[in-house]
């Protein structure tokens, strides 16, 4: 099981919330192990917005918690706009390119969880991905096959674009039975507008939480501290950030999803 | 354009063709960029045989001629059957995976060259792929797509496998006016039968050499050496090195070559 | 706390104690997590003897559990005599030349513990160093200091020259008020006799156990499972397992140890 | 022999002196090859000032070329001024913490030479280095220790105490004869002033340009196009670029140096 934390607020640097000592992702990450006994060792990524229309991206195989070049960055980096991720691979090998977050255009999307039996669906979920996208596939996880998928259908209307990848992978999990696992607990970002996934199907989802202050949104899979103010996110809802409004959390697979965007 | 060797004969430290100063892979490798201006330095492999049926490999992203591991692994491996690559990447990410050699059970697989416009013709590529071996592709390169597609095409008959994946191959790239092209200087392996194959289509074949002893068989993509016993493989032919026999070299896409298995 | 272990007996595969699923460094090393909340993930090495008089290295940044050349290495390595160790740092940077075990001609050593306050020993610690073999020190870390300093110290008599240079440490840790600590848990070898020493000052020194059958003999920072047969090697001891020889466990800093050399 | 890019003026993003195609250290160190056959890929590093008085480092053991990290950062980081370099390794170990440049407290250095017989300088070289800096020390590069020299010899005025540690590195090479060489054509910056230095002893030194419009400043290893704007730095001098000054080349060893400061 992953890590990650999404921003969207008031440029800040980047090591608030990655890589000091007592909030960040990284500290909470070491201090996880104790109480959970999860690794999240199997690479990293970084990914924010800044003057360039297209995010950029840091990733690396090594563990977040070593690696200097992750500390100069995160206190160096500004960003009004960026994900964070710590990766616990769940049989995919550990490269760079199969770390997330994962960028394409101006889109960047990172994710907690796993499609199915990926042995048996990653050919289907492949095929979803459109020929125009398919270059840009350059690692092999599913989350990277998802994202992709996603991008080719319709980003104009982006939580209806995930719903629709997100009916065909549940129709792909329910053709065995008993039914295969999925679960879907995802960010996804132009830039601009920020949104985040609590989704699963024959299991239970992933968590999700938020906290919104005048200042900025931060999405978490979980809380950084024991503070009261983080609201979790129920299953299958989305957490709809758009540029320059406040959050809303609304259910997945609603008419009124469109309206909102 | 990358470079190899493969070795089959008496059991031996792998230092000798791999990283000693005079005559080796590693060394040819960096006097190699004074006259060809071709850089081989987008990661490594090593594949090889010992009491195990399946082979060992140590692939690195870092080049090969920093890497101190690689020095110590040459000088203890011992084997009567190795690959030895240096990448110069065409595309695709500089990962481990994307690595040659690439090992599937017993076989072993490396190569030099290209597969058309791969962007074009990666769907196609791995779609040759069967389902039981898909699984087994996790990397991204064009070779190894090869390298699972021939696995699947009978592997009774080494030569006819890899001779079925090449026609389909061609099919692939004349589709295209002006033909695209296509370059295939490969070994392949067994842990007993060495074979290496030269071929190209609207384009020139990449060099491929062996040389002969009693000791052993050596096949390289170029002369290690300005020794006058290297022998030039022709275009369109293989080099079929069986157990226990010399080597003989074949012409491609002749009905003989499978009585040579 | 770093973990090791260190074997000498019978030419075998490396992978039975070093990476397969039930009763590995590896596989204690993740199961560890939940226990003692310890992350052994800031790199890992391989030390081993075969056919050339100096041992072989395999050294690497990443955490051992994802990397898939020490699988390949470790069921494809034999030896009679090797090292593994799995390193949780200490403050000084995780770079291959930090990881264990070190080598140096045909000595071999890796060390689980630290050199008091080592910003303020480091440099009359590496003072220990001669100026003939201060080329060696290719790392920053109080360990390979160590070593180099013992090396330097008498190698015709090893448990003696540890402890000449235990002593000298003893002193540095001793100068400040109250006493800095030290712990010295390590192996060290020729490729013959192995050697174990645990030893501390103003602290409790870490474990170190050892289990021994016609076969060979295994000895470790901690137990790999929870056989009886691990005998407990007291503080202020040396394991002397020579050549040929069963085991012996002799205290430090008695005058009889010359006698077992 | 590595090569190097400074730059100080308008706040700008990285990429076009770093690695866009037509004028880069990336693509110009590629290009190289074929002119001088040297290699420079033996890691890189990338530092830069930004809103935080310590600057940022970026420094990996990968060749330049294929890092696509490196890509990303240079396109979003921005800067008033940043230094970048890519390696040659001369024999100390390729690590993060050996590559170019180096950081302490508001200080950053990077250099391209070599201080005489290494193997035999190092000890009286690191012996320059100060109690209070020596923790600083986490690599084993000559260039680290000069540069940690040379901050304990009184920085507020720094062309002062290069030459100080220059005076001393002199005498160190003279001791033998014939004399060993030493390489030294280095920069400097405190994040707002810019230093680059050229200087040898029993050899000759290695080039050093610099280009300077309204915009800002670029000094350089080697002039990144043909523009006939380059101005060749004379062997035994520095260029001087003060905060809101513009660059002045002055003799080295000489009085009036002192009063540019």
């Amino acid at each position: 099981m992953c890590r990650w934390i999404a921003y969207r607020g008031e440029t800040t640097a980047l090591e608030h919330y990655v890589t000091e000592p007592a909030h960040s992702l990284i500290s909470q990450s070491i201090h996880a192990l104790e109480s959970t006994a999860s690794i999240n060792g199997d690479g990293f990524g970084l990914g924010w917005y800044s003057h360039h229309p297209e995010p950029g991206l840091y990733r690396e195989v090594r563990p977040a918690w070593s690696d200097e070049n992750l500390r100069y960055l995160c206190r160096h980096l500004q960003s009004h706009l960026y994900f964070a991720h710590v990766r616990a691979a769940t049989g995919t090998a550990v490269t760079r390119p199969n770390c997330h977050p994962f960028a394409c255009g101006k889109w960047m999307f990172m994710h907690n969880g796993f499609i199915g039996s990926w042995n048996r669906l990653r050919r289907p979920v492949e095929a979803l991905i459109s020929d125009e996208l398919y270059p840009a596939r350059i690692g092999t996880t599913d989350s990277e096959a998802v994202f992709l998928a996603i991008l080719g259908s319709g980003m104009e209307h982006p939580v209806a674009a995930v719903e629709k990848v997100l009916a065909t992978l549940t129709g792909f999990v329910n053709q065995t039975d008993p039914g295969d696992r999925l679960r879907f607990t995802a960010a996804l970002s132009n830039g601009k507008d920020l949104y985040a996934f609590r989704y699963a199907v024959n299991d239970r989802a992933n968590t999700l939480y938020y906290r919104e202050t005048a200042r900025g949104i931060v999405i978490v899979s979980e809380p950084l501290d024991r503070d009261k103010d983080w609201l979790a996110v129920p299953e299958s809802h989305v957490v709809v950030a758009l540029h320059g409004e406040r959050a809303r959390v609304l259910p997945l697979f609603h008419r009124h999803q469109e309206a909102a965007e």
